[in-house]
Parts: C-alpha cells; structure tokens; sequence
C-alpha cells in the first residue's frame, strides 16, 4: 500500500470513529475533550458535528493548529497532559461523555509510554457510559468497544466506562 | 464541511487522478514527472503503480519529504522550476509521457502565477500524448481531458498534449 493510500486509510478511520463515537455518546450528557490537538482537523470535525450541543475542550502540548480549528482561550489548555488533565478535572470535576485523543507522534515508544499514564488522568473527569476513542492503546480498566467496519485492530481504540467500574 | 473531511477529498481527488492518468498514459512510452515533491506520499503511490515501468523525476524547491519516499540523486531535482525543468530538458530531451503536478502552496496567488509559467517550461520535456494532471490552472494549449467522476471541477486539472500540438 502506498504512503497516499495509507495515509487516506487513517483519516477515513479518524472520520468513521468519531462518527461511531457521537452516536455511541448521544444519549450520555456531558462535555467533549479533544486530546491532542494537532493539526484541528479531528477538533474541527468533532466541533462541525456537535454543533454546540457540548462543549469541547481541546489540549496539546504546544499550539500546532490552524488558525481557524483553535478554540477560545477557555477551551484550550497547553502544557504536558499530566497538568492540563489534572486542571481540568479541578475545574470542570466529573463531567466529561465524550473523548477523541489523537496523542501518537513519531516517537512509538514515547507514544505508548504516554498512552498508558492515561486512563488515571482522564478517568477522574469521565462520566458513567463516557466513551473514549484512541489511536493509542491505553489498557485503560475501561470496557473496550467494537471498532467501525473496515477498520484494522490496533488502528483505533474505542472504549466505553460502565457505571460499574472500578477506577483505572 | 469540515476540514478532516475537506482533507479527505483532496487525497481522494489525487488518488483518483494518479489512477485516471496512469490509465490515459498507458500506451505512451516516455518518463514520469512528480512536479513538487512535497511530503512524497503521491510520488510513492505513482513508484508503487508504476512498478518500474517508468523512470519517475521528481522535482521540488527543497527537499521536505518521509526518508522513504525520496528518490535516488540520478532522479531528484533540487531548485526552482524553471531552473530544474530546463536542465532536466537539456538532459533527458522530449521524453516524458506522464506529469503529475502538486505545485499550489499556502500562497494561493503566488501558486497561480508559478503554474501559468510551467507549460513553456514543460512542453519541451513531453512527447506527442503526454498527460499532464495538476492540483493548479496552468492555462495551457494542451487539450483539457475529463476529470474522475465525484471530483469538482477546479479542483484538479487534466490535459493531453497533442500530436499535433502548436507549442504552448
């Protein structure tokens, strides 16, 4: 497969997850969080398709995006996401439903090390039945969920917390 | 529309057009040509279409793109167009059969300005039937072919060269 091919592969997969994951959340009241800005691609797809029904969060490390997909200053918090997560959950407590974190770089092993520190910062800010997507695995406690047909295991990662669960 | 899906459009569009062109150019002997090199990922779908078949020069201003999508001295060209395209023609005469340009930049004027200087600076190189597909207008002689079904006209260019074309 050509580098063009693949690299269409992954952002129809990016379009097919979060589609899978509005719907998967809809009845789950709560805010969106955008992990790992990047580009805004991702952040501007999820902001056209929520159409304000929640607001959405978006964190990166370092201000990368497009001039048009950078949310106002009170949506956008920069900074290792140790912090930012962490300020977060100081502010706006359990009230997260919906997650698309995009938080891969060229780096794999410094990608899957981050991946797995996770779960604990997020989960204090998820509500029962939040769903998360990843391009990571983050080996979350949470209950994974079935990927969109088409797409490759390990391409994506969608995950849902259950009202019974045990913190991760 | 948003950007993810906007983005996902233009790789599609060139995808399709790569496919179409290589399908036109089928039974004209002659070289290919990648006119901005960029990141490589459409000069890594033609190599890996082309399979051999045709040497590909990929030509750009400098060099930005993956380590594995770049090609060896003998076939890369670094420098301004019109600087590049006449040597290339001193070296290797009429003898392109294929063209795909991705020559638009951030700077949309510029962009169109470049592109209207690139069919005296191409038709040297191209052999009676030549295609030529370009992400720009260059408003050349050469005759207009249709584009791939679902793409927007504007979006990308197809044109033929002619045998009996009168120089551009």
């Amino acid at each position: 497969m050509s580098r063009l091919e693949s690299f269409i592969r992954r952002l129809e997969a990016q379009r097919a997850v979060l589609e899978r994951v509005i719907v998967v959340a809809r009845d789950v009241p709560g805010m969106a969080l955008e992990l790992g800005l990047g580009n805004g691609r991702t952040y501007d797809h999820l902001r056209a398709r929520l159409a304000g029904s929640r607001p959405i969060f978006a964190l990166d490390r370092q201000l990368a995006a497009h001039p048009g997909c950078v949310p106002d200053a009170e949506h956008l918090l920069l900074g290792e996401f140790r912090d930012t997560l962490a300020r977060l959950a100081r502010r706006i407590g359990r009230s997260v439903a919906l997650v698309h974190a995009d938080t891969g770089s060229g780096d794999e092993p410094a990608s899957r090390a981050q991946a797995l520190q996770l779960p604990a910062l997020l989960d204090p800010l998820l509500v029962d039945g939040a769903v998360v997507a990843s391009d990571q695995d983050m080996r979350p406690r949470w209950t994974a969920l079935a990927l969109p047909e088409g797409i490759e295991p390990g391409r994506y990662f969608i995950w849902r917390r259950s009202s019974n669960h045990s913190p991760a």
